[in-house]
C-alpha cells in the first residue's frame, strides 16, 4: 500500500543508517566498548562550550514568544542579518539579510533549493564519489543525477565535467571539503571547473548553478584553503550546515546563501522561502537560529579530529592500507582489500568493525571510515584493523 | 529559470504568509500598537514554564553529544516511549516506541506521511474549508486533492464523503479541532464517517487511511471531549505537533502515530522513516525531543484563548459580524459583508485590521480570524472591527 516510489527505499534502506542501527544492535551483544562503529559522521567533539551558555541565555533573557514563535519562513531579520556580516568580514563577501535564507540543516537546504530549481528531467551533475543522499534529494523532484566517474586522485577534471554538461544540465553540486574522500578542491581547481561552466553556459544559453554543499567548510587540516565558491562563478548557491561546525547534527540547522549576482535572483530567493514553507520545514527551528546567530565566531576543536586523523592514517598505513591523506571533513575512503567492498564490510564486521562500502558513495572498492569518534575507540580498534588486513595476507 | 511548479507560488505566494510579512510593514509604519493583526497562528500564551525548565535542565545536565546529536531518523528511542505511554495513559490505546516517528512539526509528519503512501495521481480528500497548505503537501508528491464542499455549520456529512471517494482515494484529511472554522467533529460525526470508510474499502478493495492532523487537539473549550481517532478506524495515522499546545511553533517538533493495525503496517512505518530522512528533515530537532518528552503532562493556558475567544465573539456579534461560535483551535471563521472575501479583507486592511480570506481555506465568503494575540490587542481593535462592519450599513 505505500507508495510505488518507496518500495526501493524501504527494501535498500540507507546503508548508512543501516550500518548504525546495526551498531547499536552489536553493542548490546558485546559490550559498546567492543565495537567500533566508524559509520557515522556524528561529531564526538562537544559544541563550543559558547553554544550551550547561548541557548541557556537566549532561554532567561529573551521574550519566549519570539524565541520559540514562527518567524518569516526565510529565518528571522537579525539572524539572517548577522550570518551575512559575518560571511562578508571571513570572505570579503558582501551579502545583506536577503541573501540568507535559515534551513532545517544542509539536508532541508539542498532539498529547498532543488524544490526551488528543478523540472522533471532536469540534469544534476556531481563528481564521484559523493554523498548518497543527493541521488535522493535530486529524485524528489523528478530530477536526474549524473555522475561523473572518479579520477584517481578524487579531484575531477575540467574535461570530465565538459562531457556530462547538457543542455539539461541545470545544476552542479560540489562538496567541499568532500565526503566521503576528505579531499579539498583547491582554487586552482575550482577556477577550472568554473570556467567550463561559463562556456557551457555560454555555448546552450541556459544558466547553470553551482551549489556548494559546505558543511565541513571549518574542518580542514594542515592550513589549508577552502576557497569560498560565490567569488569565482555568480551563479553559486552555497548550502551550510552547523551540524559539524558547531556539533549540532541532531538540531538541523543550516543555512543558504543566494547572491545578488543568480540569474533569475528575485524569483529564486522568493520561490527558496516559498518552498521551505510548502515541503513542510517551516522554518529553520527558532531556538537553534537565536543561538548560531550568537555564535558565528565559535570553533569546535578541530584539532582534535586532526589528531584522530593522524592516529589512525599513520596505523592504517603502516598494517598496509591504502588510502589518499584527507585533507577535511572526518572521514577516509580506504581501498578495501577486495574489489567487492560489500563483502569487505562484511568481513570487517566479523571483528566489530563498521564501515561503509564505498558503493554507497558510488566509489565501489572502496570503505568510508568515520574518524569522527572517540580516540580510545580509535585505539581500542587498531587490533581489529590488523586482523582485518591478516585476513588477506597483508 | 526557476522551476515550472514553482512560478504560480512565487506569483500567489500564501495570502496568510504575505498578511504576516504586511503586519510587519504597517507595524513600521503606524506603530505596532495600532496595528491588529489576526493573521497567523503564532500562539500568544507562553510555553509553560516547565518547559523553559526542562531545556535548561537537560542543557546543564545531560551529554551534550547525545542532546545535540543524529539519532535514528525515526526520533529517540527513549523520547518515543515516553510519548506512546502518555498517549496510552490518556487515551486508553496500546501504543509502544515503533508506532511514533518524530517529525519536524506535523507539516513535516504530513509530507512524511504523503510521500510514504502517494502515487502519482492518489486522491487524497479533505472537507471545506481546510487548511491550504493541504493542497501543496499533497501535490508535492504528484496526489490530487479532492475538496467536499462545506455544509452549512461546517460539519462534514457522511453521504457527500461518501460521494467523493473514488478507487483512486487513498486518503481522508480531517483536522480535529478545525483550522479554519474552530469547529470540533463529535464522536458521532466521526463514526458515520468513519463507516463511510470501512464500506469503501470493501467496496473498491483498497486502503483508504484517515489522516487525523491534530495540532489542535488540547485547545477546545466548554468541556467538549475530541475523540481520539485511531479509536473508530484501524487505518488512522496522527499527525501531532506542540506547535500549539507547548506554544512551540518555530522549533518544528511533532510526531506521527502509526498503529500496529494500518494496513501494510510494517512497510509504512519503515517508509515513513526513510521519508524522514530523503526528504530533508533526517530527524525531528533533537533538544525538542527530549524536551517534549519531559512535559508530556504540561498544558499551555487554554483560558486565556477562551478569554480571547468569549471576548472578541462577543463584541463581533453585537456589531452584527455572524460567526458560528468556535468550539476549539484559536480561530474564527466569520462571514464577509461582501460577497469577494478578497474585497472585504481590503477593506479591513484600510482600519488596518488583518484578516485572511476564506478562499485562502477554500471558504470564500468568509474571513479567518486568529484570536491568539495580546487580549490588549483585541480591545484596541473593537473601534476598528466596529467600522468595518459600520462601512457595510450594519
Amino acid at each position: 500500500m505505500i507508495a510505488k516510489s518507496m518500495v526501493g527505499y524501504v527494501k535498500g534502506s540507507s546503508v548508512i543508517r543501516a550500518m548504525f542501527e546495526e551498531g547499536k544492535r552489536l553493542a548490546k551483544i558485546y559490550g559498546a566498548e567492543n565495537v567500533y562503529d566508524f559509520s557515522l559522521g556524528n561529531p564526538s567533539v562537544e559544541p563550543p562550550k559558547q553554544v550551550r551558555e547561548a541557548m541557556i541565555d537566549i532561554l532567561q533573557n529573551e521574550n519566549q514568544n519570539l524565541v520559540h514563535g514562527y518567524m518569516s519562513n526565510a529565518g528571522y531579520e537579525d539572524v539572517r542579518d548577522t550570518i551575512a556580516k559575518s560571511l562578508n568580514k571571513k570572505f570579503g563577501t558582501s551579502f545583506a539579510e536577503k541573501n540568507i535564507l535559515m534551513t532545517v540543516g544542509a539536508a532541508g537546504g539542498l532539498n529547498v533549493i532543488f524544490k526551488t530549481l528543478l523540472d522533471p528531467e532536469d540534469e544534476v551533475i556531481t563528481f564521484s564519489p559523493f554523498f548518497g543522499e543527493y541521488r535522493n534529494y535530486v529524485a524528489n523532484y523528478g530530477g536526474k543525477l549524473v555522475v561523473v566517474p572518479p579520477s584517481e586522485d578524487f579531484i575531477p577534471r575540467p574535461e570530465m565535467l565538459a562531457a556530462a554538461v547538457t543542455k539539461k544540465t541545470k545544476a552542479l553540486i560540489i562538496n567541499n571539503p568532500n565526503n566521503p574522500t576528505g579531499v579539498v578542491y583547491s582554487e586552482e581547481v575550482i577556477k577550472s571547473l568554473m570556467d567550463v561552466l561559463r562556456d557551457k553556459q555560454k555555448e546552450f544559453g541556459t544558466s547553470i548553478y553551482l551549489i556548494a554543499d559546505e558543511p565541513y567548510r571549518e574542518l580542514a587540516y594542515d592550513g589549508i584553503e577552502v576557497p569560498y565558491l560565490t567569488k569565482y562563478y555568480d551563479n553559486t548557491i552555497v548550502g551550510y550546515s552547523y551540524s559539524k561546525s558547531l556539533s549540532l547534527p541532531g538540531e538541523r540547522i543550516g543555512y543558504l546563501v543566494m547572491p545578488d549576482e543568480l540569474d533569475d535572483f528575485e524569483n529564486i530567493v522568493q520561490a527558496a522561502s516559498v518552498a521551505n514553507r510548502i515541503l513542510g520545514f517551516v522554518n529553520a527551528p527558532s531556538l537553534m537560529q537565536r543561538t548560531v546567530a550568537r555564535c558565528v565566531d565559535a570553533e569546535v576543536d578541530v584539532a582534535a579530529y586532526n589528531a584522530n586523523r593522524e592516529l589512525l592514517y599513520g596505523n592504517l598505513i603502516d598494517m598496509g592500507y591504502e588510502c589518499i591523506k584527507p585533507q577535511g571533513a572526518f572521514y577516509m575512503f580506504v581501498k578495501a582489500f577486495e574489489e567487492d567492498d560489500k563483502a569487505f564490510c562484511a568481513k570487517a564486521k566479523e571483528f566489530n568493525l563498521l564501515l561503509v562500502p564505498g558503493s554507497t558513495f558510488g566509489g565501489p572498492g572502496y570503505v568510508r571510515i568515520a574518524y569522527c569518534v572517540d580516540p580510545e575507540m580509535i585505539k581500542r580498534s587498531l587490533p581489529a584493523f590488523k586482523k582485518l588486513s591478516e585476513c588477506y595476507g597483508k
